[in-house]
């Protein structure tokens, strides 16, 4: 992403340049934040490979990379969560996307609505947020 | 972080414990999403590292580890744009830290606000924000 460093607003470059150009990691991985586009919360941070940011552009459904399972993660697959991508972005190095979605329920797998619920209060890390719904529930088991 | 998962709201840990336990990856970093506190805004990705973690902490002044550099990164010391960190968070496994913060000017060592300016626009990638302040005289350069 050097080359739009100098860019004046407006400018662009074509995607398909920009997405060949990102600087995968060794497992082809880039970071990608995603936030709840009207409220600004701060939802999850997972993994996207080149076929998930394709994916994910092409439907406007966000669909991850899972290095746990090894295979493409769409977002909801199993707990009907989904993420709605409303506008995608890099920042000035190419190292991480961020991603504005209108989340469904709760992003985080323990049923809470954000991931980022372990909140440091002075000497202590205290749960700031309860599950909306019980993650039992959220994947049928 | 696994243990808070089925923690009640305002649960807790002692935070030498969960710095102790956090995993950090073959070079021991983390990375951390910083956010203004007040408008929501993503302002950038960087790395933190045990002692990053604790110096900020200490302080309430952002301090990153600089992979380029290979030393701890005060942010601000050479641009004057600091972060006044307002509070911390750990994501569900503890793989990603959020910093709420007060940013001083420009996160982005472009000048410009957020480092997430790379915007996705139909098949083209556009710049959506210009420079507060001149790179140049940022660095003094």
């Amino acid at each position: 992403m050097k080359e739009t460093e100098k860019f004046k607003l407006g400018e662009s470059l074509p995607l398909a340049q920009v997405l060949d150009g990102l600087p995968y990691n060794s497992d082809g991985l880039i970071p990608a934040v995603s936030q709840q586009f009207d409220t600004g919360e701060v939802l999850m941070m997972a993994w996207m490979n080149r076929v998930a940011l394709e994916e994910t552009l092409q439907r406007n459904r966000v669909c991850y990379w899972s290095r746990s399972r090894q295979k493409l993660w769409r977002k909801g697959e199993s707990s009907g969560q989904i993420q709605i991508l409303k506008e995608m972005s890099f920042d000035c190095d190419g190292d991480t996307i961020l991603l504005k979605v209108d989340q469904t329920g709760p992003a985080c797998h323990t049923g809470r609505r954000s991931c980022f619920y372990n909140v440091v209060r002075g000497d202590r890390v205290e749960v700031a947020s309860e599950a909306l719904i019980d993650p039992e529930q959220l994947y049928g088991k």
